[in-house]
């Protein structure tokens, strides 16, 4: 069978979690221009201040870092330090032919706690919460790299 | 035919599409040098100050933010906010074997379009005229990851 | 022989290449993780001044810039600058069909040059030795892409 097909249960629960990923990322982005509109502020350009009709009343204290956005920006830095490498990860850890079920394990959990971080990080539980979702999902990042280095060393 | 070849033109698609976004990711790095070296300030490293070929005359003052490097840097990071999940959304996408018009639109569309965010965001045009051409590309980026995951779900 | 199989050299070299490059990139969130231990500092978020077991002694200087963290994430951001756009390069190159030598040579060579980009960065050699480092893995990473470019309009 084709390796790349979504008929492959290993590619297929590869597309998923890279999938659900990708739209968690891209809505931190959308997150962000929600709260930049709610506040009207946290801009960070200077041509941000010209009356259009998004902004119909500049103001220059738009340009200061209003806390919450800035939240949303720490998360999505958090996600791109984390979900490029989860989305190549994955891909070489299921071309390893690994079982199906530690692939869904490993996938399935990656994104559950990455969920379970944003939604520590959003409501802002105490680092220790945070820190143990990400831990979780850096662990899952490393161990599937590190199966992937094993199986194309000794392949 | 071998789905990751050249020759199969939904791959070719992507292909095309991909290496230009990544050429345009990496030219934000070198257009950040290039604005550095003019300036010869925006530098972000204590040790930047020491006294180097590449830095003959060295002052405090080159640790200071400089406008036009940051506007590159931002550039760059909203580059790094939608590229790396761009490049795998494209090859999911193009895997789940849509025509291969469409694919054209939307691979080529997001090419155009973060060309045209670049522009706009290099030249400080307002804060709605970036925003469009982001908005575009997002939803292209949307769209892909969407259809890829009702793919993998109902395949 | 399937292309995406590890019995397939140049893939064999790309996994090996792509996996060693993530295990760093996550290595440096680990390492910013230690630095924030060690000066007990260097946090970005409120919430991260409430007593947990992790921080039984809060204090509000705990949020200024610590330039020992800060130095890890400047490592890191120039990696998210690099090492996702490598990371799909690369696989789109060996999908090219290059000859074996060439593949290790940029393959591997782009991961000595991070590797000696990160020695230099954390000890704070001058920049000219940094740049020197990053350059030659920016030049790999254009020439990939370029190769792929040809060989995608081309095929």
């Amino acid at each position: 069978m084709d390796r790349l097909s979504l008929e492959n249960p290993l590619f297929a629960t590869y597309a998923i979690a890279a999938s659900l990923m990708i739209l968690k990322a891209v809505a931190m982005s959308w997150l962000t221009v929600v709260r930049m509109m709610s506040a009207k502020g946290g801009f960070r350009s200077p041509e941000d201040l010209r009356k259009t009709p998004l902004n119909p009343n500049p103001d220059p204290r738009q340009l200061e870092p209003n806390e919450r956005v800035e939240r949303i920006r720490r998360i999505q830095l958090n996600d791109l330090e984390n979900l490029p490498f989860f989305l190549v990860a994955g891909l070489l850890f299921v071309l390893t032919d690994p079982s199906l079920t530690l692939a869904r394990w490993l996938l399935y959990g990656y994104v559950v706690s990455r969920l379970l971080h944003f939604a520590a990080y959003f409501t802002a539980q105490t680092h220790d919460v945070r820190a143990t979702f990400w831990t979780i999902g850096s662990l899952i990042l490393i161990f599937m790299s590190g199966w992937t280095l094993v199986a194309a060393l000794g392949g």
